[in-house]
Formats: C-alpha cells, sequence, structure tokens
C-alpha cells in the first residue's frame, strides 16, 4: 500500500516570518498560489508580538480571508497563551504551540525558559479545547541549539509526555538550525513515537547544510506521516544562527514522489507557487526545482 | 562496527570539466587543498578528446605531478581504447571507463551507441590489466537519462555482467542528471548486488533536484561503499541538459559523520579546499557548508 504523507505548506507563516513585511495583498496572492497546489494543510499566520515579527503583524486580517479555502485546514502559530486567544477569536481552528527543547534557545526565541514554556502547554490546551480548536506542539531544537549544541533526546520526550498527559491533539519535532541528519532523525523518531502512542507525529526540517531532504526522507521512512514544507524554500528564523530556508515543496514533492510515497501537492503547481513567493519577496530562493529549469544546457 | 565510506574527490575531473579551462597552476592549488583534506582517493583529470572537453587537454601535465601525493589512489577517466592507453602512459594505475546505460546519451556524449560502448569494455580491461593497471567501469545514466527518460534497470544490469566477466575491479552506478531518488536508489541497488557479487560499488549522485545527498545516504545505507563528491559541489556535465554540481564533499562528510558513517576526510578542511575551489572557478558554488557561514545571523 502506498504510503500518504502529508504536507504543510508553511511559506505565508515561516516562510514570510524572516522576511521584510509584505503587504496583505501579496500574501493572498501567495495563498492563492499555495491553495492551487491541492495541499490539504496550510500554516497561514502567527498570533506573536507584532514589534518581535512585524511580518506577522496583520494575522487577523490575513485570517479573515481564509474563509474563500474551504477545503484547506489552516493552521496558526502560537508563542502565548493570549496568542492562543487571538488567534481562536480571529477563527483559527488549528492552533500550534512551540516549545523549545533547549533552554538558551528558548530564552532568546520568547524570551523565557523551556521549563516555563513547557508549563503552558496545559493552559493553552484547556483554552483552545474549550473552543473545540486542535493543537499541535512543535518541538523546536529538538535535535540541536545553535547556543548549547545537541540536545538531550530525553528533554523531547519530555516534552512529548507532557503534551500528550493534557491531551495534544498533534506532535512534532523540529530541526530549527538545520543540522539534523538521517541516522539522528531516525533515532530521535523511534524514541518519541512509543511516547506519543497513536498522536500523529510530525517533522520539520531545514535546508541549512543540505541535508533536509534526506533528512525528511529519513522521517517518513521512519514513522512520520507529516512534514512542513514551504514552496522556493522560502523562510528562515530571525532568532536561529545560520538557519536557512525551509525544505521546498517542489523539491519535497519530487523526492517523495518519485520514491513512492503520495502526497496531495502537484509538482507543477507548486514550483508555480514557488515563483509567486519569488516575486512576492523579490529576491532568488534556495529551491532546486526552481533553479534547474534555468540550468539546461541542450 | 562503523561502516567506513571512501569518499572519492571527482573536482579536478568533473567538477572542471564543464568550467573553462583553468591554468594547470590553479589546479596545482585546488589539488593541494584537495590532498589536506585527508581523502584517500582523486579522480585527477580524463583522456579525452581535447577539442571536446578542452578543460583536460593538460591531462598528462597534471598527471606528471601526482607523484608528489603517494597516499593517494589517482584515477582518470576515459572514453576509448586510446585514451586508456593515454592514461597509462600518462602513469595512472586506475582507470575509469563510462558507458551510458542509455543509447541516446551515449551517442550525445560519446558520439556512440551503447552497445557499441559496452563492446569495448573488454578491450579496454585487457589493455589495463596487461599493465597492471586497475579498471572501473561506471554506468552513466543509471536511473534516467535526459533524453529517453527512466533507464530500464535491466540495462544497467547487463553492463554489469559484462564487465563482471570480463574481470572489472571496481563499478559504480552514476546519476549523471541528477534525478534519481531514495526510493529508487535503494530499488536499483538491491539489483545490481547480486550481479556485480564482491566487487565494490561506488555511487556518483548530482544535486540538480535537491535530492543527491538523500540519494547518497540511501546508497550508502543500501550496500554502496564508494561515493564521489566534489568540494563546493562544483561541477555538472556539458552534455546532460539540466545537471548541476556533484555533491558537494563537506556536506557529504557533514551528513555521513553526524550519521554514524566513517569517512577520511575532515570537514574543515574540506570547506577550505572548496573555498579555494571557488577562488580557482570565479564564481560562487553550490555547496550548503561554504554558504551557512555566511548566513549567521547571531
Amino acid at each position: 500500500m502506498t504510503q500518504h504523507v502529508a504536507i504543510r505548506e508553511v511559506a505565508l507563516r515561516d516562510g514570510l516570518q524572516i522576511e521584510k513585511p509584505v503587504p496583505l495583498c501579496a500574501k493572498l496572492e501567495l495563498l492563492a498560489a499555495v491553495a492551487a497546489t491541492g495541499v490539504r494543510e496550510v500554516e497561514a499566520c502567527a498570533f506573536v508580538s507584532p514589534s518581535k515579527v512585524p511580518s506577522m503583524a496583520d494575522a487577523a486580517e490575513l485570517a479573515a480571508e481564509l474563509g474563500h479555502y474551504p477545503d484547506i485546514e489552516f493552521s496558526a502559530l502560537v508563542a502565548s497563551p493570549n496568542g492562543a486567544k487571538r488567534a481562536i477569536a480571529a477563527g483559527l481552528r488549528s492552533i500550534e504551540y512551540v516549545v523549545s527543547a533547549s533552554d538558551s534557545f528558548s530564552k532568546a526565541n520568547v524570551g523565557r525558559g523551556s521549563a516555563e514554556a513547557t508549563n503552558q502547554i496545559s493552559e493553552i490546551l484547556a483554552i483552545a479545547h474549550h473552543s473545540d480548536v486542535s493543537v499541535e506542539i512543535v518541538v523546536a531544537t529538538a535535535w540541536d541549539c545553535p547556543f548549547e549544541g545537541p540536545t538531550p533526546p530525553q528533554r523531547v520526550l519530555d516534552i512529548a509526555t507532557v503534551a500528550c498527559d493534557h491531551g495534544v491533539d498533534r506532535f512534532s519535532i523540529a530541526d530549527t538550525i538545520g543540522t539534523a541528519t538521517p541516522g539522528r532523525v531516525s533515532s530521535l523518531i523511534a524514541q518519541v513515537l512509543p511516547v506519543i502512542g497513536g498522536i500523529p507525529l510530525g517533522g520539520h526540517f531545514h535546508n541549512t547544510r543540505g541535508t533536509g531532504l534526506a533528512s525528511a526522507y529519513a522521517a517518513v521512512s521512519s514513522g512520520v506521516t507529516r512534514l512542513d514544507a514551504s514552496v522556493g524554500g522560502l523562510g528562515g528564523c530571525p532568532f536561529a544562527p545560520g538557519a536557512t530556508g525551509n525544505i521546498a515543496t517542489e523539491d519535497l514533492v519530487y523526492l517523495l514522489t518519485d520514491s513512492g510515497f503520495e502526497v496531495d501537492v502537484d509538482l507543477k503547481a507548486a514550483i508555480g507557487a514557488a515563483e509567486v513567493a519569488r516575486a512576492v519577496v523579490g529576491h532568488d530562493l534556495p529551491s532546486a526545482l526552481l533553479r534547474a529549469g534555468d540550468r539546461i544546457r541542450n
């Protein structure tokens, strides 16, 4: 039986987060291109501090437009109970709460330590579930921290345990700085799966050291059923030294379908959306498939 | 037990082949940087038509300098019995003869069909073994041809059979145009291994669609013990539409060592050699690790 991998398109949030703010109309143009790929899940925006992440300041305005795409499940990233309330008030039915497994990164990213962030899981789940909104807990720096080095897997497992104890709907692990490689990806997943039981496990990889696709392939070969990707490989993280773009949706679609996995995203439409993303941000993007066409010589 | 992967550095041949010819002194500078990585195998040059591949016209002059590195096993690519004789006369102790599994690519690449190229395997092996020189048969377009599409695996197996029947020393399969993905890589290797018996199997991957490292990892996980790579990701093939650089040595070293494999190449020295490669060709290179340093933000 062909294994299905759910791709979540994150260009609008993780992709645009590090960019200079683009107008809402440009985001809507990118959203239309992304929707045309057939993708079923889209991370649309983040309800975080507008002063710290100016590119996400129009989250509520964007959220008001999402009803035009009833077949897509939209999610928003939040960093606090207050962010969760804002997201729900804006109409989101799915939120992601990020907890860094590394204390130093957590402090750099959200101004508080890993334990404190973990302690808010129960409150955020209670707020969301009260409104029938689903919650994904994302563990940032699940493999490595730019300040502390390798992350002890037990920290990821501890966060997973707390998340499961409070009824999390989805769980995912993120290679925030793009240092993971297939061997360590498979190893961590093998440790996480028994802890989360039947809860769907997602993976989030960056291509900083060229290993993002190799790690993504290792992930789906090891039990991950959901992967984040952004058209064009747009994105990064302003608080993660050395982080470059997310793995490119079109490169991932090529890799997975050619290797026999099933995805919802159409390859040609994804390349088209990558072209829109490039135009929206006004600079070149790291996607391989976006470039490959330019290199045909015969 | 830790699995060892032999990396062959191909920047001087596959890497420089597509570039405008660089002076011999620049090649020697790159060679010195490559030798400093600790690599044990280096593809130094090609004995082919100087009019078709001008960047390899100084192969004999370069070969005369290789004695300065007695710990490295140097090889040269040849495309005909005459090329094999020239390589041996120049002092090479190891040659690679490339046979394309695709007829159209073979004609575009060397001006004769796949069957004719396969028929010369026995002559080349006889010439080389007469001088106690070892021979590797490389199957180009082993997964896909830019003109014909997917390559039937049986063509690769047929070439392997001929090569083994005539006493080949090493065998390798090349993703000449960078379209292979892990699933098909593992599948072809599983078919090749029983045909070649105990002969070492190598893999050669390009990163045109971002999948080169994922394919390389699949290869070493499936029984390949030798991989080609070029510092900086230098290289391509002038006759393969859309082909971009080889997988970058430094990215491969990072991936393999971080995933628990053992290699001879030092990571820092490989990044240093990539910087030399970039200076030698005078333009940016696709290596991820060469770029990652430029993207540190904190």
